[in-house]
């Protein structure tokens, strides 16, 4: 997005709703990543059906090709101005200005806002631009002030980006997981439990279900053991782990810590309950590493504003692991991490869609960080020299490690732009030490551990909607909540139907029927949009010869077979994770 | 146990306590279902080496036969007696005493004790006691008053009697299953965490795994739909269900409703969630009975008094299922539960471990019960008609029920004789009105559908409690965690170990090694104290002729064989759940 000629846009938004709206007042109106917006003080609400008003205004506003002329005032001038104008919020935000620094206004016609800059120098730069949507926005942010109304929009240099904006948009409303997970019946959300907590429908458990299973499985092959651990615990286990001084603003918190004896917590991460696992017994040099896992339930209060569909949750499943390692085996574990990480990947098909990001600490931030200078330089070289080792292209970000460690942060984008993390790999230096871990060395001394806290399949709820994105919703043959939809031409066929039914439920498919005396094509086209891979359809020249006709979601037509030739394709496709 | 009988011996206790330490103050001294206590503000604390010199003197009193002496005092005389003998905590007991009531004592040899009676009317009768244990306990019960110090004690009409006492403690130590989890890490607890949250390690997830899959496969044959809902909700949720009203005491709440805008609540029940999750379609009177079913992280604020080992727990894993049926179905769908409840018997092989109780509410407690008496009626009618065609044995039991209906309580007694309900069935007549749930019937029309809830294999902790105990831990093989130890003879088979283990393995058992360099007679009795079902023994015979030697945890010696043999035998016995 050009900046520039987006927040010269948001004053021609304003300069538009001021001669249409004279007793408007202005807030604020800045340039985003992705495009502009601009807050008002309507005296009465305006609605969608208002926004085609104000772009015609703005776009013959725009025809008249302005200069954007910049000019400073002292702060009296500036406030008899602004007063003059009755722009109450524009008087507030002048207060802000610190002492000494300029006070800046631009003028666009003859419509003139207080403004840092800076602007395009003539309007007709703005070759296109759309209004895209209208929301309610509190005055600075806070919702103890007025609900103002902000108006978004979007402003290209030339026409044809408009119209690649205009096709991303559709391409992005096919591909929300959102709207495309909720249309498929995976999940569900209500007001009366809150945002940020899906209900997960017969189809969306069934897919998390799958992949639970895949993943224990999977990590039993490679030594891992699963444990299971509760969902909260008193305060004084998080002000061990330290997650009571540097996290405890994203925990859920049950109790009050003057008025209660015991203050509880739910909890944002499981390390520390592995931890007291392996503080339970003794350990000897010759049992490390030892890798925990669990499929576990976190919570995290995520502010209102950062939650989307699933990609931000209160409440989500992490596969989580955390590996209790003596310092020679750093190395050698980030490797098995790494290599678990990738498996994961192919098996997503997500290979070509990863960035890997070194994430480290921020020596500023006192708060958020643990501070052990040694400690968060020597374990940063540690990984630094992993992704090295494997050949991995990364980049480094400051300010985005655990509060207890460095991390290798696997990074997917969603279809909006925004990255997120997919899978993680974690070296920690710090909690062994807080929770006073040891392991029985070669000579019978005690010595320290270290613990690589990872994620297998990361989170499955984002995992699920970064899969939605990236296959509209078809999701691969294993993963489908239903694999094979058995259809009938004629009521005849129902028997036969049910038969077929049945053999593919006993060879381990997740099958159902639809006998409905409906049309084949209907039947056909539902079954289709629902995105279930096979559909399988029965007439009386197939029940006659004992065998079906296949196709594909994808409309494929796959002939007639048997159904053992069925299981068989079935199997092989399910094999290959396609 | 003999309640006057005890009530004297605790008498007897005071009486000898008083003798070895003249300044005690007394407190209570009440018989109890188990046996009797005394509470004791003793100048400086006794510890359980004591015990003996009070049995002695006890014993010692009882040879004389004295007695049991009841007279009556009047206030003043009372409170003249007691300020005297400098009985603090008698005094506060006087003033409870009503203005009316009689004000007896009860006189044993020279020492006489307020008390309300009755006792046996001569010591003698005491023929064997035994002081069992030390505790502290909170005068009045509670924290905001003197720790005191509780002698409990146990005493028998006859000899044998005590005998028989002994070797039931005896028994109920070696299957108590919070020793036996604990000694087989199942799991463990920490003081961090809190009371009543148990930290599964490895083994104990794993039995945990092991259940709830077959649970979930076995419940997708009966035709349920698994959901997959928050752990928490906002209050709002629970003031539509009613849950509030009548259950928030027993609820963790997070939040203040006068400060803050939410106020959240972890789940007590699943129910509310998954009638969100009907609501979420339309619903044809064709598609019901609808069953959902999640195997759910439930949340209890338990007191601390009740929990112990798996049996009560503030967070516990529930097979939790809702029916969502028209009234015509009903006795339908509860046969099918009961029919699920009893398949889950056999395969714990708990059929004869049970009892039936029909779970009645109480119109006396508004509180607790939704006030409904017509609706109350009909569904408890309902319910025992079901029980009465299969023909089942069962008691009614008032003020049992859940708050929204009437429920069948498959009961169960630990070892300690303490009765809890493993699996349960309910009739809800009333939250499906509550949140307005509808179905369209034959003729088009909104109607009212019924919910039946129900668990499969109840809480899942407190199901392998029971197990535990009615098995010493010996599980059976299907649920044991590792079903199979390989171990060397001498460190020459190792690779042959390995060999054998990976064909176990790659067979879908849970097996291990033990290679160490140690003498098998050791190996052996370390696995059989670790209750591994199968143990398979190689030695340089076995190697050369490709066999095994396997025995079993009882000792039994099976001889050699292949492993495709005892894969065969241990596939055949997990088929039958033994």
């Amino acid at each position: 997005m050009d900046k520039l000629l987006n927040h010269t846009a948001a004053h021609i938004l304003a300069y538009a709703v001021k001669n249409i709206y004279p007793n408007v007042k202005l807030a604020i109106g800045p340039a985003t990543d992705s495009g502009f917006y601009y807050d008002f003080d309507f005296p009465t609400p305006i609605k969608d059906d208002d926004l085609p008003k104000i772009e015609a205004e703005m776009a013959r506003i725009i025809k008249s090709d302005f200069a954007v002329e910049r000019k400073e005032m002292t702060r009296t001038e500036a406030n008899r101005f602004l007063t003059k104008n009755k722009e109450i919020y524009k008087v507030e935000l002048l207060q802000d200005i610190a002492k000494g620094e300029p006070i800046s206004f631009y003028t666009i016609g003859n419509f003139t806002d207080l403004c840092k800059g800076p602007h395009v120098n003539h309007i007709g730069k703005i070759k296109a631009f759309k209004l895209t949507q209208i929301t309610g926005a509190y005055w600075r942010g806070s919702e103890k002030n007025k609900m103002l109304t902000r108006i978004y929009g979007v402003a290209f240099a030339k026409k044809s980006e408009l119209d690649e904006y205009n096709a991303w948009q559709e391409e992005i409303k096919k591909r929300d997981h959102n709207k495309i997970g909720r249309e498929l019946g995976f999940y569900t959300s209500s007001d009366l439990v809150g945002q940020g907590l899906p209900l997960f429908m017969p189809a969306g458990a069934t897919i998390l279900r799958v992949m639970q299973r895949f993943v224990e499985d999977e990590e039993t092959r490679r030594g891992y053991l699963h444990v299971k651990t509760p969902s909260f615990a008193k305060s004084d286990l998080y002000k061990v782990s330290g997650h009571w001084q540097h996290y405890k603003d994203s925990m859920f918190v049950m109790g009050d810590e003057v008025l209660d004896e015991d203050v509880r917590a739910l909890r944002p991460m499981t390390c520390p309950m592995h931890i007291l696992i392996y503080k339970n017994d003794l350990h000897s040099y010759k049992e490390l590493p030892i890798r925990y896992a669990e499929t576990a339930k976190q919570f995290r209060n995520e502010n209102s504003g950062e939650m989307h569909g699933l990609i931000r949750l209160r409440e989500y499943t992490l596969s989580d692991g955390h590996i209790v390692v003596r310092p020679d085996q750093i190395p050698q574990v980030i490797d098995e991490c790494l290599d678990l990480a990738n498996y994961m990947l192919k098996v997503l098909h997500m290979e070509n869609d990863v960035t890997y990001r070194l994430s480290k600490w921020d020596p500023e931030n006192k708060e958020k960080y643990i501070d052990n200078k040694a400690g968060w330089e020597w374990s940063q070289d540690e990984i630094r020299k992993c992704l090295v080792q494997n050949k991995l292209k990364f980049y480094e970000a400051d300010g985005e490690a655990a509060f207890y460690g460095p991390k290798i942060d696997i990074q997917a984008k969603n279809i909006y732009g925004k990255e997120d993390t997919l899978f993680t790999i974690q070296l920690d230096f710090a909690l062994a030490e807080k929770f006073g871990l040891t392991y029985i060395d070669e000579n019978g001394k005690k010595a320290k551990p270290y613990i690589i806290h990872r994620s297998s399949m990361g989170c499955y709820e984002r995992t699920l909607a970064m899969l939605i994105e990236k296959t509209m919703g078809a999701l691969p043959l294993w993963l489908s909540p239903t694999q094979v939809r058995v259809m009938s031409i004629t009521n005849a066929q129902d028997e036969y139907c049910d038969q077929v039914k049945a053999e593919l439920l006993a060879a381990g498919f997740r099958a159902d029927s639809d006998l409905r005396n409906e049309k084949i094509g209907l039947k056909i086209r539902e079954t289709t949009m629902k995105k279930i891979p096979y559909l399988v359809i029965v007439g009386a020249k197939e029940q006659t010869a004992g065998t079906i006709a296949v196709r594909t979601r994808e409309g494929q037509d796959l002939g007639t077979m048997t159904v053992v030739d069925l299981v068989s394709r079935l199997t092989q496709v399910v094999k290959e994770f396609n």
